[in-house]
């Protein structure tokens, strides 16, 4: 599946806390840069998220604000 | 400023294409992982965005999609 | 490739308006309901956007608003 | 009321799941296509959402990804 | 029309500026406080947005990201 | 810290709910217009934010739906 989210970032979880309804995934995409998603319980079974695999971080430009000091 | 986003990831801008009213921005976070951010050309000037400059991509978590292979 | 996001809907390519950067892409996912979708000229041509062709709508569900009458 | 959101997609309430604070509402747009929407547990009651109700999908064209097999 | 978006502030159009496709608005909800929305000419079009009119910023809860100094 | 989101509304803080993972923050930009932001209880704790402290809302305005009654 190719999709048009220009941010299609690999790497690897690093950990999955799942609380009520809302889960908290977190993927190393490079030594000390790590992306913290927040999706679904169910959608961390569908994926079969565990710590240790591989997953993409699927992020849209405009969804991207940039900071500078 | 401290910011509630969850993933403030700091980098170095590697390109600015701008518009006719949006420009694309590309913010390297780490060797071979570059985060892509679409916003307004007059962000692009009151950040003063350049090529070699330290930039920090900020994204909400909610605003992460996780994919698997 | 599997997704986080609750919402991948099937439908037909029916019409693609590319802009100076931003094109307009309509989805068919059932008769009489389009779903529009704003991304870059560049997305439309990696992923080989044409009307007719098959694609799925995106959507995660915290971006999903609902109203009623 | 008329938004600036490109797509307003009318349908019937299948589901709702409140969770300790958010709800997953899906809404049937068409024979076998299913939206699902994350709101507030507060906005079921005050939209006063049931099964079997007209209700509208509301959402951003830039909210919108683009997949292709 | 009611919206499950939390915010849906009232305010008076104050400025309209279209690009090639995206336009952007600026509401004024307080003396001094204007929100700035960028949505398609078409819809400014559909809207019949002009300075002076009424309007509302509709914003879902998860898109207001929080910064303390 | 600069941001290239549009709308950086200041306020006050005028109410703090914790779910059991989100929580929902009231921030009174002007008398009369108050901003929820749905943000994790932990953002609320790093960002020390309480009842009558100074916050901002940061807004892209690419996430600013219009609507016209």
């Amino acid at each position: 599946m190719k999709l048009s989210a220009r941010n299609v970032l690999k790497g690897k979880v690093v950990s999955v806390e799942k609380g009520s309804t809302t889960a908290h995934v977190k993927i190393e995409i490079a030594s000390g840069q790590v992306v913290t998603s927040a999706i679904t319980n169910d959608s961390v079974d569908a994926l079969g998220l565990k710590v240790g695999g591989e997953a993409y971080a699927v992020i849209k430009s405009s969804d991207v604000i940039i900071a500078v000091d």
